[in-house]
């Protein structure tokens, strides 16, 4: 437990190799880890209800800066409440600092020393985001884990490239942790930066430690580098991360990504696929992803996943989430976005169990079996 | 209760003026009326859980037989065991005829005596219905309450053209009355025609009634012709009907309207306003109707409606409802018919209650003084 954030809290409770079992404490609650963080982009967790959420096992949010900011606004988010009030989520919330959206999705953006300007891709209206600025915003939105304004190191880049990235965002990260001013239960992460070059990852985990956070977020993959890559990069930044504090993969990922990297130390994910792909008719199931506006569901009576106990799975037939997506009816996404947050958190809940049991290189074994095996064959 | 549908019934429990107090009994259950029915158009409450449209006080859908003939089909739906199961709804289910939507979507639509030949507004396909293809659909629909094919009568129509098209969907009640198939619990609905023509009206629905159903629609009102004209038609409708036989007047309406149709002998409603007007940011209110969509509520922290215990109202601000419309999220949809949902039903039930006292009048004046008072003051 750091000294700046009283009151937030990391416990390890057991490992298994580099995986660990543990338990974040913030203001707002505990979230048991390693964690899946549902997508809350901005201000609502896309199609449910908050008790939807919570009773998909989800115990923390992740929420964008960037949409918040650019609206309803921090300052009116503040003015109501705080985020929590505002959606009404009363467990964790993370929010990212908005400069990975503002890398892709803004207009007009100028990036130097400073930090970052740009328009908003809503109405054009101008907009700054500095390290201060960025801790500020997230201190008004109320959320219980802050993220330090970073560069997003572009893929492809070089060694030089990825070198002056990552020492501006290291610039940035001790102009953020100064501007953090702690209150009890809230806590500010820094982000490991430095693309896909180990000596680069394993000197920013270095100058960060020394700085000093509460957590340690790893940036900059899933952006093109592949898996392999990426596992690569993990190997060589978390075992110079403390073993004490809490480590976070941003944007990551599949199923099969997120069980290398608990393999390989990490303890939080976030990511919009279960929501996103919920969205367009993508499930995932034990046995593989499944596009259930394919033809061959329209008169299959059973659910999508046998083995699955959502709100979807329990009662639906793949021939009504069929027929919904075809018909696009908005209750195809509601359910399917229920349905693979329930499957992501099912995971989650059997990483930490067999973590605990010091079990999780069978259960990663059975894992790759089961998804090997493809889809229930046609009826 | 008919010979024809042994366990389908219909009791009255109390009277105030013309306005009844009733119960429904159906093969799936029972609802109290004057009932509000929920559209369920194409296997959904467009938005919502069958829970969450339980939840609402909703005891009774309507579905129709246009949109599910098309997508996913009758005979897919009857295969995968019929409408209830499909969508899991465990209550009373009635069908409309598909004859409105066939003149409203559908196109190349051609009419003659012994039905209506279409092509599908989805892909073109051909289609037919006639008065006894209807009655099969909604057989293989399952639905607990089947209307006769008719012709829904332009608006305005000459007394000439309205007899004409009252006397052809009088032929097709015959038609539909020979086809229907009596199951237990299962029934088949009349609709009186005859446009803004109180004689008409009389003639079609003392024919009817000489057919014998097991409840009577009145139908081609709400097109255009105006409250008072539509009030004038139920005053010459309702009292040649049967009295021991549910009524119910077709696609209305706004609350006002069924105040006033309750108060001229109407016993059942379906609209689509509070659900489509949910999706738009429309809510209906004790006071009048809201834009959530407007910036007057972009700060407000109070509850949509203060005395309504509806899960938006409970929890959520204005403020928040009005940026997910503006951030066009799910969740504003979402929430906004299940508040408009509830407020329905939370009319239908002070509606019900008040017949019991025999208090409608006052309740029928109070709901004018209020919702002529508009919404709350800005803060």
């Amino acid at each position: 437990m750091s000294l700046e954030a009283p009151g937030f809290g990391f416990e390890l409770i057991a490992r298994d190799g580099a995986a660990r079992r543990g338990r974040l404490t913030t203001a707002h609650g505990t979230a048991e880890t390693p964690a899946f963080m549902a997508v809350g982009t901005a201000g609502t967790v896309k199609g449910l209800l908050p008790e939807q959420v919570a009773g998909s096992g989800t115990e923390i949010l992740l929420g964008n800066t960037y949409h918040l900011m650019l609206r309803p606004g921090a300052e009116r988010v503040a003015a109501l409440g705080g985020l929590h009030r505002f959606m009404q989520w009363p467990g964790p919330i993370l929010t990212d600092s908005g400069g990975f959206q503002v890398m892709s999705l803004a207009e007009l953006r100028q990036l130097d020393e400073d930090g970052v300007t740009f328009k908003s891709h809503l109405d054009g209206s101008p907009h700054a985001l500095t390290p201060e600025r960025a801790v500020e915003i997230q201190a008004l939105l109320g959320s219980d884990i802050a993220m330090v304004l970073d560069e997003c190191t572009r893929y492809p880049a070089t060694l030089e490239e990825a070198e002056a990235s990552m020492r501006l965002s290291l610039r940035w990260a001790e102009r953020c942790r100064r501007a953090f001013r702690p209150r009890s239960g809230h806590a500010l992460f820094g982000i490991v930066q430095g693309s896909v070059y180990p000596a680069l990852r394993q000197a920013c985990a270095e100058a960060l430690t020394g700085i000093g956070f509460d957590g340690y977020a790893i940036g900059g993959l899933a952006v093109g580098e592949g898996q392999v890559s990426t596992f690569a990069m993990l190997e060589a930044t978390t075992p110079a991360l403390p073993a004490e504090q809490p480590r976070y993969l941003m944007g990551v990922g599949k199923p099969a990504d997120i069980l290398g990297a608990v393999q390989r130390g990490v303890d939080m994910f976030d990511c919009v696929l279960p929501t996103r792909s919920g969205r367009t008719g993508q499930g995932f199931t034990r046995r593989g992803q499944v596009n259930l506006r394919n033809a061959r569901h329209k008169d299959d009576p059973r659910p999508l996943d046998p083995d699955c106990g959502c709100p979807a799975c329990g009662r639906f037939s793949r021939a009504y989430l069929h027929h919904l997506f075809r018909a696009e009816e908005m209750l195809g996404p509601i359910l399917l976005t229920l349905h693979n947050l329930h499957y992501y958190q099912e995971l989650m809940a059997g990483i930490r169990a067999a973590i605990e049991a010091g079990t999780l290189a069978d259960v990663a074994a059975a894992f790759a079996e089961q998804q090997a095996a493809g889809d229930l064959a046609p009826l």
